[in-house]
């Protein structure tokens, strides 16, 4: 009984680790899509998309029954629940990677984003996918060290969404207000993934120490970033 | 034992109504705040986006204990596994209408959004707070019928987030790309957290039918609103 609660257990790390791949490359095919304007690419992050819902699902079944037919208790119960919660992280983290992919999609055969903004966007769809690996790692090894320096790439996201609403804001600005709200909106989904990434390595530093991290949703970046 | 279980279950789901309410009329008073300047009214949802975070917090530790000496099975392991997702669902929402107010705040003692757009403002905080309302009167009377007829409600948040929209992407707007990017943000706000409440009604359909209900997290509108 014990080792199949065990194994279920396992299973259960595995998948998440799973989404948390599926969904940082999703987010980095979306990028490379918003960049080249390539709709195939779109079209695998959308798809793959519902591939990460159908994970979610069976694994928030699978969790269930463990709940019901084993009724784990102290550790084992905290990371079910924990487990939970991250699997959630991730679903909604596909789902912003897809945002960005229909965004692309939306605008073609223009492109959304101007292109004196690729190399910060190409930065922060890097960043994001690093991020989530990051996360995946973590997951795997649930070394605490590593989960909190997360909070110092995540400063990182913060200070390139900043540097988005800079070139917004300059002066020069010359893309229109359509484009403004694309790039606004783009800027959200990558700093709202990374939030994602970032709260699942917390999770984890949680289940190990027993302690919740701060922090785990900051507030948001805007235009002259000086909020408290 | 079967009685502390059922008083126990009670006692979760009037700490969700509770904070449905609470997250409602927090979302209020950020409207306000946005439309007036009123910066009194802001501190007050910000400070009271920390009792949420508490209440949630409380929530979840009187679930975990709930599973771990009763050991619910089937329904009301169900009740729990789901009140769990709505107190997070509830949690983002009261974050949501902290962002609202800290836009209004930082923009003061300028407005963060043009006169002109007021009517619209004031009729999606509006509409938010009711959704939010609903969504706690369906966890308290289990109505999946008002619960489902709440995406008609949502789909009305989407018609006035194109409206708003519509203004921005007017060749006549005059207020420049900061509040351009001002208002989309606060667009996204009322959008996620009429999302949230949605996902609450539609989580309770779930509870009482054991099915769930598509369309939990539709696609966000953007400029042109065409997206598949």
């Amino acid at each position: 009984m014990r080792e199949a609660h065990h194994d279920e257990l396992e299973a259960i790390g595995a998948r998440l680790v799973d989404m948390a791949h599926q969904v940082g490359s999703a987010m980095g095919r979306a990028t490379t899509a918003v960049l080249t304007g390539d709709l195939a690419l779109d079209k695998t992050v959308i798809t793959g998309d519902e591939q990460v819902d159908t994970l979610q699902q069976e694994l928030e079944d699978r969790a269930i029954t463990l709940l019901a037919r084993q009724q784990p208790v102290a550790t084992d119960l905290r990371i079910v629940i924990t487990s939970l919660r991250m699997s959630a992280d991730l679903e909604r983290s596909g789902d912003l990677a897809k945002h960005v992919a229909k965004l692309a999609q939306l605008r073609s055969p223009q492109r959304a984003v101007p292109q004196d903004l690729n190399d910060t966007i190409a930065e922060m769809g890097d960043l994001a996918q690093r991020l989530m690996t990051k996360a995946a790692d973590i997951l795997i090894t649930r070394d605490v060290d590593r989960a909190l320096a997360m909070e110092q790439d995540d400063d990182h996201m913060d200070t390139l969404h900043r540097t988005l609403f800079q070139h917004l804001l300059d002066n020069h600005w010359k893309h229109g207000v359509e484009t403004a709200v694309d790039v606004t909106l783009t800027g959200r989904y990558y700093e709202r993934f990374a939030d994602h990434a970032v709260a699942v390595a917390n999770r984890v530093v949680y289940l190990v120490t027993g302690e919740h991290t701060d922090n785990l949703t900051p507030p948001p970046v805007v235009p002259s970033g000086n909020l408290p």
